[in-house]
């Protein structure tokens, strides 16, 4: 049982003092990967259980609890107190592979074999619905814990953050599946898809940091805001990779997305900017049912060059980073306590883990 | 916006003396019916919430919604201030009714077509999570209207409940999935199955209304208990009315069971009392891919009869529903708040809704 009190959970205007401690993205992302390890379900019915705990094993950067714990310890130096939080969304995010490699009949995550692969498509169900429902028991388990009403009120608003986050994601998914059957996806709605998808659960897991630590409401918004852009730029930066990547760096099959006909920002933009018979070309390309694969990479890929595409996804990529930055720099703590999340959104986008 | 002092949540020991209005099960499962129509989601993607409103619609008795305001009006005279909760809760046991319709692969729900379906399995399987979400999002949209400390503590605990539920029915539902593969099933482990997979939903709902009402905790315990016992009851009904049902009151197909090698009480019940020579008769009718079905049925109807195991199972039927009813005997309200519980029990025993 946590002593909240003991590290100055009421002492708002002296806490920045109290932080001694400021972790690095990698020793979060340790931390928590420790945590999980130590706290895999022991729990029947063991069928149910075990494919949990083997997605949960997976490993992975951990992104989004690092996030949460970034932001909390700008304002409090205890990130264990909310390591319960931060592997809730974590347990949230694997929820979502869980289900969507079954959606989309995936073999592989991370290098290994899918759930439902691994075992069937029905275990991969009620599995990934038990993890949904555990990352709420997991967000929640400390919830009474918090006894004064200022407290409380805290806790509830992160709640509300952690659902509005998880409910997005389904949304953000839906709107992928609704875009393969679609060839008139705007702009704007291919970036409100990403937002859900991606920015969305990056974006939440500060600002509920954030809020566990009872920081400002505005700072709480402008890490969110951090959030949501850098997931923005990190998504459209995939769009270019696919095509335009380094095979070492990528560690994708380039091209992708042009074979699977995705609508992506290159795509979208190509349509808007291409004259009548370059669009004419992409059109009879994406209809074909047995294109030859290689060359309609190439075809694509020379008129995303021709119209400059890339550059103009790079553009837009830069600048929400800059976005990204000019929240964070809004933020009303000490430069110091920055860092690591500059440094964080420095990594993301170089792909430099 | 609800303002919970004007109501008396504040008043604990006066709080019978408010009540002026006992609902009835009717009166309480018309009300939801009507708020659920009336909130229906009209959000985007309608890809994702049109089959969610498409079963929601699909009507149904809506018991443990009814359930959790009847504990509650036991209290509290504004049943709709939790309505919210309540539905979350029938939102739920949707949820179950999507995915489980989905891993049986059935058609119809209802009379309806089932939603996999209707739609497709990806559909299917985003629109129940998206449930699932949508009813922690309902069942905590009024938590932080809750000021004071002692309903803050109400509503943890009620939270917990209804989480500790809904965890409990997916363990329930893995059992039954792994009991289809082993025919060692004790009878032990069969009661718990059901107690998971039926019980403690009918459980749950009583014990978060009484904890909402901030009723005394032995109270929500002995509801709790009543909910436990008459789930159990009703499941091992369950399985003496496919063997021996009247078809008119049953509606379903008699002997299903049966045909399906379903380790039901009566099967594990008749494997305990049967001689060799019928254990060895039921085993091979088990083990045959192509049984006629008919002879199959008359088969283990005759075991059944042999042996008393439908005697057996109604006296533990009869045993489970005085439980519960003693149970409901010892909650400190006066015996004409208990009515419409006493009612609702032996409605739901005889069928007769």
């Amino acid at each position: 049982m946590y002593n909240y009190a003991a590290f100055g959970f009421n002492q708002k205007d002296t806490r920045n003092k109290l932080i001694k401690i400021m972790y690095t993205f990698s020793e979060l992302s340790e931390k928590i990967n420790k945590y999980i390890s130590q706290n895999l379900y022991s729990k029947e019915p063991t069928a149910l259980y075990e494919p949990i705990n083997y997605i949960l094993s997976l490993g992975g950067k951990r992104v989004r609890p690092a996030l949460m714990l970034m932001a909390y310890n700008m304002y409090r130096e205890h990130v264990d107190d909310i390591m319960d939080n931060a592997v809730a969304l974590e347990t949230y995010h694997n929820f979502t592979l869980l289900h969507d490699d079954l959606m989309d009949r995936s073999d592989l995550r991370r290098g290994n074999v899918t759930v439902h692969k691994k075992w069937n498509e029905n275990t991969a169900i009620l599995s990934g619905d038990t993890m949904l429902i555990l990352a709420y028991q997991l967000f929640t388990s400390n919830a009474d814990k918090l006894r004064t009403n200022d407290i409380n009120e805290t806790f509830f608003h992160a709640q509300r953050t952690f659902i509005e986050a998880t409910l997005g994601v389904c949304e953000g998914q839906q709107y992928d599946m609704d875009f393969e059957q679609r060839d008139d996806v705007t702009e704007a709605e291919y970036m409100e898809m990403i937002r859900l998808k991606t920015s969305i659960l990056l974006a939440g897991a500060l600002k509920i940091g954030a809020q566990l630590a009872n920081a400002p409401e505005r700072d709480s918004e402008l890490l969110y805001n951090f959030g949501e852009k850098i997931g923005l730029a990190y998504q459209l930066q995939d769009d270019v990779l696919d095509v335009f990547g380094d095979t070492k760096l990528f560690k994708k099959k380039l091209g992708a997305d042009i074979v699977d006909n995705k609508k992506t920002f290159l795509l979208i933009k190509a349509f808007e900017k291409a004259d009548e018979n370059d669009k004419r070309i992409m059109r009879e390309w994406m209809s074909k049912d047995n294109a030859d694969e290689n060359e309609k990479i190439e075809t694509f890929k020379n008129i995303y060059v021709k119209y400059k595409i890339k550059e103009m996804t790079e553009e837009r990529v830069n600048s929400l980073f800059l976005e990204a930055t000019s929240s964070l720099g809004d933020v009303m703590v000490d430069e110091s306590k920055k860092e690591a999340l500059h440094k964080f959104a420095d990594k993301l986008l170089r792909r430099n883990f």
